[in-house]
């Protein structure tokens, strides 16, 4: 069997895996580069280093699949440059044919969130299911569709851009052109505009109840807007702060029933964290090579 | 070539069509009834109806395609009861299978926005579109999503329940359990509210202007979450509002823009008004038996 290798590109950091008959091989992390060239280097490099590592001979090579922040144009072939671009050193790069080109192995990119989505449908929380979105809750919110094992990229390259969904018409200005984007209320961003580091670690008891049942809420309503506009079996929870785990997903779930509006859909979609951990959006990136 | 009958069933209004080679050959429209025994007859008698003036051998009938207001669950057989389904009397009533039974015609029902929007996919503003949303303005707002020629029903057929997406996290009240509901902001239940009955006909021009450009800015906001959620090549605006055409349409594509974060699909997704007029949700309906 073949090894694929993926690729998840962070604004902090790149992982990558080497994945083989659905499994992860040999996984590393390192600090992202600051500049478009020292970021192409680094992936080359860390593809270099695994090939060596597992002695990869290249006709057992499938490909390498890179995942990214922001969106791509519908080709698949090209960054886009939204204003909101977590790395603008990446802006309109090519990035997956330079790095075809460079080590002449197959390279294919998308969006991160679609990736992370990808990989728990597959093989994760989502396993099963005909349709899965995903979503990541970090610095702001990505997510992914999967229906029937494929993503669903949208006419233009960018369906699933769940955190740009609004849910406050004249809400916060978001780092976006728009205002009162659901990342804004239920991202890092609120802790951000909180000055709160880690919302487990306020030491006022009510004060920290307060700060998670305002997240958990906001939370909720972008997850009943998923429901209401896809009805999905099920929605996959990732990216750091799902590690908060029933302290935000459970007051969550209880607020997004009551907002949603089919009782079938009410009663049961699942909602659930993801099982991949932080090595998930690699693995998506890794299964885009078909 | 068979004939199939389609049928809208509205609050207000019910309307028939005999569709046959993708073309309407004779429609007609009643009153609709207050109770479910008065409308189960009126739906069998106006099928009896059609088939008499058209001197239809039960042979030549391809059967009975029902749009019904409010979600319909996952097996397509029964009207769910949501709080605010807009018919309460058809609440759990089994419609199309006591319409088969009684008049031996193989009879499909499904929710009316997914009707209206199928129709404009296959042979409306939406034709040739792989991916096509559909909206109905009016005393609410309805939805559908249709991909390559198929309805999107969601896990638990009820998809595209645009009107109850949420852009307001502490909003109006709505009339299903939720708040903030679209609807309370871009249907006429934002008219209701203001007291207006017809915006157009509003004397002061000032006020006129303002409450068009609230009501444009409202629903641009849906307009953008449906494209930075699913990102589809075009959103097909129907239903009684969309008469008020460029006086909403221009402006709320202007804010729409802005607020869509792929600068591909901002540039490029289309929003036109629906092309079939008022019996497309009856011809969807038509379309619903195969």
């Amino acid at each position: 069997m073949k090894t694929a290798i993926g690729i998840d590109v962070g604004g902090n950091k790149i992982s990558f895996v080497a994945f083989r008959q659905n499994k992860v091989i040999t996984s590393n992390t390192i600090t992202t580069p600051q500049t478009k060239e020292l970021i192409i280097w680094a992936l080359e490099s860390g593809v270099k280093r695994i090939i060596q590592e597992l002695k990869l001979p290249k006709s057992q090579i499938k490909g390498v699949g890179i995942g990214l922040p922001g969106p791509i144009n519908n080709k698949g072939d090209l960054i886009l440059n939204p204003p909101n671009l977590a790395m603008p050193v990446l802006s309109n790069l090519a990035l997956a044919k330079i790095i075809e080109k460079d080590l002449s192995i197959k390279t294919k990119m998308d969006n991160d969130g679609n990736c992370f989505t990808l990989a728990e449908a597959k093989l994760g929380a989502g396993k099963n299911a005909e349709m899965v979105v995903g979503i990541t809750l970090g610095t702001g919110i990505g997510g992914g569709i999967v229906y029937q094992g494929q993503l669903w990229r949208g006419a233009h390259g960018s369906a699933a851009e769940v955190g740009h969904t609004i849910i406050e018409r004249e809400g916060y200005n978001c780092s976006c052109s728009s205002q009162g984007c659901w990342e804004e209320y239920a991202s890092q961003k609120l802790f951000k505009r909180l000055r709160i580091d880690d919302p487990r670690k306020i030491k006022d008891e009510k004060k920290r109840k307060k700060v998670l049942v305002e997240f958990s809420r906001n939370l909720a309503i972008g997850l009943a807007n998923i429901v209401n506009f896809l009805d999905p079996d099920i929605i996959v929870i990732g990216g750091g702060l799902s590690g908060l785990g029933d302290l935000i997903l459970k007051p969550a779930q209880q607020e997004m029933r009551r907002r949603i509006i089919s009782p079938e859909a009410k009663k049961e979609v699942k909602v659930v964290k993801a099982k991949l951990g932080e090595f998930a959006g690699a693995i998506g990136a890794a299964l885009l090579i078909e």
